[in-house]
């Protein structure tokens, strides 16, 4: 029998999340993973197994059938993979799972919404919806797993797709100068970031890659498109991030040239 | 023990999801239903159970935990209830089934965006939009249940979650003349649609009941709110909405009194 094979985008959050559960049940090896350059118009090939749509990742099974969605194939790789479970087998922890699950597309759309905004006028309410994104998990957390590090004994669920959005959102932290305030109403969510992001299953990818990849996104231009006066997106395969240096912070005050950030 | 209760709202499409399951699988009678009356604001005693929240419906469990959002609720009924299995076993049909569930969100805000609306210079993008959305269902139901009527052999988890929104629809037909067009590119939708809205489960309201009870909602007012000039809300409870007159349909050039509706 052949593998599945996952299309996925590098550096993509919803991406990461399979990458991760793969990794917690040791199946990464089982699944093949293949690159899409999304500074490039999709291929016709993906465009045909997709019929015609974009979003990434896809997974393509065995036999050929094609899943979209990252939590549906989070769950299709915990069902075909049923040795060391990641999801709660009991009813009662499997809804508090799903119920945190549930909470992260405001969070990822804050954080997204903010590194791509372009008004300095805004930051601040922007914040405001950040932090009040961190205190909602914050309660949650407090309710359901008060003494943590995670929300159950190990790294699961629904660590699994919060992780990369944490991991993201190092874009905050460079390009808007967030970090969560020393504060006791973020005491819990700030331990379950730190348990998140350090742990092993975890590291697909790395601050440095996240803030050089996403400065486009800093400036407004998501999924791979062309800024003005620009060759070549951040988002580029080549040159590696690890030959460019570090893209300037100000994104509110300059434009960078490709040349400025190594592309 | 003590039965699960579940708090919920009259021809709330989110409650009827819980309905629908528990009657799929015959344990209707096992469940408290205590109904809410959205038109006065939330009893103290059930924002504490929520701590806050006023989104419904939710359930307590025999021993007191709140579990909110209704696929959160459904997965837990499933859960415990484990007889007569509404969703698919099979991690590929689950899949399936999970890709068009995923599709809900933007069916009913569509649905409800154009109920809402008040600009009549709206109305044909929202009638686009809305085809847009049958067109979308349609080409998902030929790609993985051409035959049909239902998505696999019976009615199952994706009707569970569909049929209570192609009910309430039954006000955009009354007020906004909306009917899917007989065209051979919503022949598959149409079918299902027909086939869900017939299903015994799925009995809980009527067209008369959804079109009386969200005449507000068709001029703007959602959830319980009072309209200007008026005095109590089209949601309330009393008069039944047996004993009221069918409202004036012209929403655009006419805001009804309490008395034209019979409140």
């Amino acid at each position: 029998m052949t593998h599945p094979t996952i299309y996925h985008i590098p550096v993509c959050p919803f991406c990461q999340r399979l990458d991760i559960l793969l990794t917690l049940k040791s199946r990464r090896d089982e699944v093949d993973f293949q690159l899409i350059d999304i500074t490039h118009p999709r291929p016709d090939w993906l465009l045909h197994k997709t019929r015609g749509t974009t979003a990434l990742p896809i997974l393509e099974t065995a036999d050929g059938h094609i899943i979209k969605e990252s939590l549906v194939i989070l769950q299709y790789l915990e069902d075909i993979y049923p040795e060391r479970p990641v999801a709660q087998r009991d009813p009662w922890r499997h809804a508090v799972e799903n119920m945190l699950t549930r909470m992260d597309g405001e969070f990822f759309s804050q954080g997204y919404t903010w590194l791509m905004n372009q008004d300095p006028a805004l930051r601040e309410a922007l914040r405001e919806g950040m932090l009040k994104q961190y205190a909602q998990l914050n309660d949650f957390l407090l309710e359901h797993a008060p003494s943590g590090p995670f929300l159950f004994e190990d790294f699961g669920w629904a660590e699994t797709v919060f992780t990369p959005f944490f991991e993201r959102f190092w874009f905050l932290e460079y390009y808007e100068n967030f970090v969560l305030p020393d504060e006791p109403r973020y005491a819990r969510v700030r331990a379950w970031v730190e348990a998140c992001i350090g742990h092993p299953a975890a590291q697909q990818t790395t601050r440095e890659e996240v803030v050089k990849l996403y400065y486009d996104y800093s400036k407004g231009a998501g999924n791979g498109a062309l800024l003005p006066g620009r060759s070549k997106s951040s988002m580029a395969f080549e040159p590696d991030w690890r030959d460019r240096p570090w893209p300037p912070k100000n994104k509110y005050e300059h434009s960078a040239t490709d040349a400025e950030l190594g592309l």
